[in-house]
């Protein structure tokens, strides 16, 4: 623990057990000890031991030192894992299937690290990944989840006493090069399009300005993109440009947001790439759809493209995978967007 | 001319003589001598020893060599700019103006370059760029082209003798990493939706079969993307992958061609991208539409774009910008595209 640690810890929440969570949690570890060193899992003990036992066969075991709370942090030596145990200990679990009692485990953390993050007691959030089906079959709370992003926003509903519908959260994806969030995500092209309304554009600007600006400290530069081949050539190639974007953009710097646009979409993703961590032009593109935005994010790589949610009063990051159940346990999991997730929290609370 | 010439010259048609052309193709002759030595101009003499005497103000002038065929290429001296004089010489024009006597002379290359590679006299056609206004005022055949691609269709069909509608073509964006070819380009991303038809999409994969075949000596292992995020995820997000994409690819299987997918938009230009020269999974990723397939290609920079016209019986790259009168005689027009446009020339000819 030589570098001076500059923020409260940062929890890795181990996600579900009979997935590939600890593994990839174990490996971030080992091969990156130095960017990990100011982090501690939210899982159980025991899965903890058992992934370093398996990714280390034959090894001096590394090890796994169990914390009361985030404040513990300081106190556990170096090249120790601290693992905060959320709950009673799992017993060993056959890998790759669900199990209730791994999903509840695995949602326990998440709300506990949550409210953890709410309090302040950590300053970010890293989530392994959730199975669905095993969230399901835990029951209530957890079986009305259909993923981590529904049950933080419950979280914070709850802390902030509003409704989850007045919880409004948009997804960030982002590598060092470039930052994009979307209007819409899991729809199809056409309902993609329905769904670029003044409210939704508006609203997804707003909370860019409000997350992206708490961890840059300062407004960011937001390009809006277009939704039609050259932002609509003037209303030739499509009119929601002029119909639907530009009103919402000029709503939002009534409201002190800093933008431009409505750009074409085949260049602004270029003109918004950090190059050989040269500054950009925008600091961040709003894409009008799933697809714009992430084909550019993830052109160079995907397993550099990293989850943030924004519109919540946390940070959270997470890799952009799933449990992967057909190989969890096999010791072959890769945990470089899990290492990417761990390094953008980290950017974004220091940048 | 040291190096063995594999195949027949190419052609780079003048463009605009009022814009950038001539600037950026003398700019081309002096950068990269070696990558134009098979190359000659169709053109206008005058206009190009003025775009040399231009770029080198008070240099020794570059020799520019009048021929009367392709065929005299072989005997113009070494450090020489062949140039086809197409029709009588131009007079000096001021800069960066629509003149109808530019316009003809532009559209003369064209037609000439492109019955000389129909008839196998020339190997390519690289064009430099046409103005539409010049065009238009040139009057008859001219002002009926709206620009490039509609003159060599007309060529194409005269030669093919059939109506211009039975000679289709597509737009194919490469890069030294990436090429795709695009169901539809320039109509609303609603209008591209509704273009994604059986129709459409099977013969965007017929031409861009035939086409990158012919080039490539063999048939393309082509990627198709979806329409929707996750290729519409079983239909769950939009049924277009099942109902029009999937019969498409059916009958473009049974004529021979080599496909897969329909594939995630967000992810099979990652995989189709060949890095660090390396072999990628695919030669060419089918895109539904202009911006899922020109955000990748543009994304690593857009002065490494270059078109190609797939669907005519010639080869023609064009550089991915217009005439820019607005800098047109400054002597700063950046030759890079048309140096791609050439190179993309030679690479489809010798891959």
């Amino acid at each position: 623990m030589t570098t001076h640690v500059e923020h409260k810890p940062i929890a890795i929440t181990m996600g579900d057990a009979a997935g590939i969570g600890p593994e990839i949690i174990a490996k971030a570890y080992l091969q990156r000890p130095d960017l990990l060193q100011d982090c501690f899992v939210w899982g159980d003990v025991g899965s903890m031991r058992r992934a370093f036992r398996q990714v280390q066969p034959g090894g001096v075991p590394y090890p796994v030192a169990q914390i009361a709370s985030p404040q513990d942090l300081t106190e556990v030596p170096p090249h120790c894992v601290p693992v905060l145990q959320a709950g009673d200990a799992l017993p060993e679990l056959p890998m790759g299937r669900v199990h209730a009692v791994a999903g509840a485990f695995a949602g326990r953390c998440v709300m506990q690290a949550a409210e953890a993050a709410i309090r302040g007691d950590v300053a970010a959030l890293v989530t392994a990944p959730l199975h669905k089906e095993a969230l399901h079959a835990a029951g209530t709370p957890f079986d009305q989840f259909p993923g981590h992003t529904e049950m933080l926003q419950a979280v914070a509903a709850g802390h902030l006493g509003r409704p989850v519908s007045e919880v409004p959260v948009r997804m960030m994806l982002a590598n060092d090069e470039l930052r994009t969030v979307l209007v819409s995500i899991h729809v199809s092209l056409r309902e993609a399009i329905a769904a670029v309304t003044v409210e939704n554009v508006l609203q997804t600007l707003l909370i860019t300005h409000a997350s992206l600006g708490r961890v840059l400290r300062r407004a960011p530069r937001m390009a809006v993109a277009g939704l039609n081949p050259h932002a609509g050539e003037g209303g030739l190639f499509g009119r929601e440009e002029l119909d639907v974007i530009v009103p919402a953009m000029q709503m939002a710097r009534a409201q002190g947001c800093l933008l431009s646009g409505p750009w074409a979409p085949d260049t602004v993703f270029m003109r918004a790439r950090k190059k050989l961590g040269l500054d950009a032009e925008f600091d961040v593109v709003v894409a009008m759809y799933h697809d714009q935005g992430l084909i550019p994010v993830k052109y160079l790589g995907v397993e550099k493209g990293v989850n943030v949610t924004l519109g919540l009063p946390l940070v959270r990051t997470s890799p952009d995978h799933g449990t992967a159940f057909d190989i969890a346990g096999r010791g072959i999991a890769d945990p470089s967007s899990l290492i990417e997730a761990v390094r953008m929290a980290r950017a974004l609370l220091t940048s």
